[in-house]
C-alpha cells in the first residue's frame, strides 16, 4: 500500500523515536537526538510533532499497530496470538521495546499522558467481549477485568523476563500463563484448542 | 523479644535506607543521606555496610520479613495471603516500597545483583510444594513455575495499579487475580475456601 509522502515521513520519524526512547530512555532523549537519528530536519518533526511528549505518546500508539497486522484469529485465539505474537517481537522490534521503556519510567513520561495501558487493555476487552458473546468464556468472566489481569501479567512477566534471562524465554512464560490462566476463564473445549491451533506469523508484514 | 543493640542498630539503618531509596530512587540515594536520614554516624553504617549496594541487598532481603510474620497459614492459602498482605502493606510500608521502586530500577542497582525476585519465588514455591503434597493443586501445576508466574502476575498488577490509581485498588486487583487464576491451578474443594478464609493480620508484628 502507497502511503502520500508526508505519512511516511511521520512514521519514519516515530520509528526514529522509538529506537531513540530505546535505548536512552524518555529523560536521556530530546527532539535532537531523534532529529539526527532520523536523517530528517527539526522542521519535519515539529510539523508532526509539537513535543517530545507528543513523539512519546505516538510510539506509545503505534505499538498495537506492530501487533495486531499479524493476527489471522479471532475473539479468545486472538488475544492469546496478541500476547504470543508481542512476547516474540519484543525481543527485536524497536517500537514495542520502547513503549516497555516508557511505560517503566513512571514519573518522567507517564506523569504527562494519560496510562499507556488503556490502548492495549480496549483492544484485548473488545476481543474477550466478541469471546464472551461467542460461548468461548466462563460465566462470570468480565472482559473489562480479565483484559486488565492479561495487561498486568504480560507486564510483569516482561519484567521478569528481562531481570532474568535477558527476554530470551519471554514466549515460554507467555505461554505458561496461558496454560495455567485458560482453565479458569475459558470453557474447556476452548483450552487446547487456542494453545495448539495459533495463527498468527512472524513474517514482516 | 529484646534484640542486640547492634542487630536493633542494623535494622534502623535498613529502615532509613528503605525509606530514602522509596523517595529517591537508588541513583538518586547516598550513604550520605541515609546517615543523616537515619541520625546514625557513617562508621555506624559501615560498620554494618561496606557499601550502597549492599544497603540495596539488606532492603530487598527484609522485605519478606515484613511480609511472612504477619501469616498464619499454610500451603495455598499462605501463598494467597501472602500476596494480599503484600497489597496492602505497600501502600504504606516504606521497605515494600523501596524494594519495588529498586526493582524496577534495572541497570542502576539490579546490574550489579542477582535477581531481586529469588528470595520471593523461593518462599511462594516452597508453600506450594507443600500445597502439592496436600493435594491443594491441579494435576500438572508445577510449584517453581507457579511461582514464578504469580511473582510475575503481582509485580505487573503492581505497576499497573501505581499508573492508574496510585495503589489505592492493589489489594482488590490482586483478588481478582486468585479468582481468575484458581479454577486452573487448584482442586475445586480449596478455590472458595482460600478466598474467603484468609488468616493473615494487618496488626504491627
Amino acid at each position: 500500500m502507497k502511503q502520500p509522502r508526508a505519512l511516511r515521513t511521520r512514521e519514519s520519524i516515530v520509528q526514529a523515536a522509538a529506537q531513540v526512547f530505546d535505548e536512552l530512555g524518555y529523560s536521556g532523549s530530546s527532539i535532537a537526538k531523534i532529529v539526527e537519528r532520523c536523517g530528517t530536519t527539526p522542521g519535519a518533526v515539529y510539523f508532526h510533532f509539537k513535543s517530545k511528549e507528543a513523539l512519546a505518546d505516538a510510539v506509545m500508539e503505534a505499538q498495537s499497530r506492530t501487533v495486531l497486522p499479524r493476527l489471522e484469529s479471532q475473539r479468545l485465539q486472538r488475544v492469546v496470538d496478541a500476547t504470543i505474537v508481542w512476547a516474540h517481537q519484543l525481543q527485536t522490534d524497536p517500537l514495542l521495546r520502547a513503549g516497555v521503556r516508557l511505560t517503566s519510567e513512571r514519573g518522567t513520561y507517564q506523569a504527562h499522558v494519560g496510562s499507556p495501558y488503556e490502548t492495549w487493555v480496549s483492544i484485548l476487552e473488545n476481543d474477550l467481549e466478541e469471546a464472551q458473546r461467542a460461548g468461548e468464556l466462563q460465566p462470570g468472566v468480565e472482559p473489562r477485568e480479565l483484559a486488565e489481569f492479561i495487561l498486568e501479567a504480560c507486564t510483569g512477566i516482561q519484567m521478569y523476563a528481562a531481570a532474568t534471562t535477558r527476554r530470551n524465554d519471554l514466549p515460554v512464560l507467555v505461554e505458561r500463563m496461558w496454560r495455567y490462566l485458560l482453565p479458569g476463564v475459558a470453557v474447556p473445549a476452548m483450552i487446547t484448542q487456542v494453545l495448539t491451533r495459533s495463527t498468527w506469523t512472524l513474517e514482516p508484514t
